[in-house]
């Protein structure tokens, strides 16, 4: 089996560029939507030539484009509609406990990537009851109806033994702890309606965010983040992984 | 030993007003600020004769405020510095994920209880260093200087059972778990300052936002919590807390 259709936000570069072209090597999948802020420029989506990629404006953090984009969307799925959302679109602003207080940038952070989650999957919902309701199994499946989060190592609280770091990860963190804290929240809320809800951390990737001393290459995170995606069973529902489906403490 | 003075936020009703009173019984204590929006209608804070008190005027979300606070309480307490900072103040806003979108709510929520705690212990580390500092020696103390958040059971990611549940809890769930994920990462870059930072949480109290239904009074929380806050060793620093000191999962 393979997901009807993908969505991913975030899509023109790093994880989100690796998840698009991961998932185009399924042939089985019908649509992979891929957002952009700016689908004119954004160079490496419009690079590729599949027709069962479609590139959707999207700025998460704006409420308007996403209900523009969920028109476009629903125009491409149709009555089958979204299988798959990936929450992918995110900032890292630098911010340590020992720099000027600055709470523009704490909630811009928050706002971007933890509550442009949370409004972007209500206004999706009408689009996976869809794929989960046409599923018509009374179980649960990555290829029924999902919501994966791609939150980072640092949004786990219990494991952090370097406090903002070298890079200030004070925000990033706070951000990333309260979109686990979503997925879990809505993977409960979510439960009887056959949704299944997760949040990922792809490890440490070679991106512009990562920077060039990351562990692994986009290629081999979201080649093993798909993976695992497709190994989803109802006992990971409202989990938090790492990219080889093991458990990351919260 | 006793904190040689204490600031909680938040301070007029509620959890805030109960570690107001708790920490009069301890006749040690120099100085117990209790912040209070508009302390002109602080009525409960206004009926306390102790001299010890002072009522300071706050909001949480509002740098200016803080600035202004800061140079209140550094008139205070002097060269002795700012003992225990306690971060109260904290709102509830109904919000599920079947409920319309409103990234306001979220922002709000988020803004109150965990942004503003990140800004007010920046703004106010200098009070805490001069604490800390005075104290001498090469150890943590909760008496030489802490910042203690009042979170909850439901910034707790793992424990979550109930979703946004009855009430619409997940605005108020992603903001304590990010403020447990700002007190982990303080604790960690403040550690070589020896100064405490730890997470509570108080119970389910019969307050205005915990409902009359709560399973334990104002009284029974406070005194339970301050009786643990003293008994605060370095093995506690960067935990999270129930009020007995038993720890709590992320």
């Amino acid at each position: 089996m393979a997901p009807y259709s993908v969505m991913i936000t975030g899509a023109n570069r790093g994880i989100g560029l690796g998840l698009v072209k991961e998932y185009l090597k399924n042939k089985e999948i019908h649509h992979i939507i891929a957002t952009a802020r700016d689908p004119n420029t954004a160079q490496h989506l419009n690079e590729i030539s599949d027709n069962r990629l479609k590139v959707v404006k999207l700025d998460v953090t704006c409420d308007d484009s996403i209900k523009n984009a969920y028109a476009e969307v629903e125009k491409i799925v149709g009555e089958k509609g979204l299988t798959v959302l990936i929450h992918n679109a995110g900032i890292f602003v630098p911010y340590s406990t020992k720099m000027e207080p600055n709470r523009a940038t704490l909630i811009k952070v928050f706002d971007t990537n933890a509550a442009s989650a949370v409004v972007i999957t209500q206004v999706f919902l009408p689009l996976l009851r869809k794929s989960a309701t046409a599923y018509g199994k009374d179980e649960f499946s990555p290829d029924r109806a999902a919501v994966i989060g791609i939150s980072s190592g640092v949004g786990s609280i219990g494991t952090n033994t370097s406090g903002s770091g070298s890079h200030g990860s004070l925000a990033y963190r706070m951000s990333k702890s309260a979109m686990n804290s979503v997925l879990k929240t809505m993977a409960i809320d979510l439960e009887p309606e056959h949704i299944f809800v997760v949040s990922f951390t792809p490890g440490w990737v070679r991106t512009d965010m990562g920077g060039q001393n990351g562990e692994i290459s986009v290629e081999e995170s979201a080649e093993a983040m798909v993976a695992s995606f497709g190994q989803l069973k109802k006992e990971h529902h409202g989990g938090f992984f790492k990219r080889n489906l093991e458990t990351f403490p919260y």
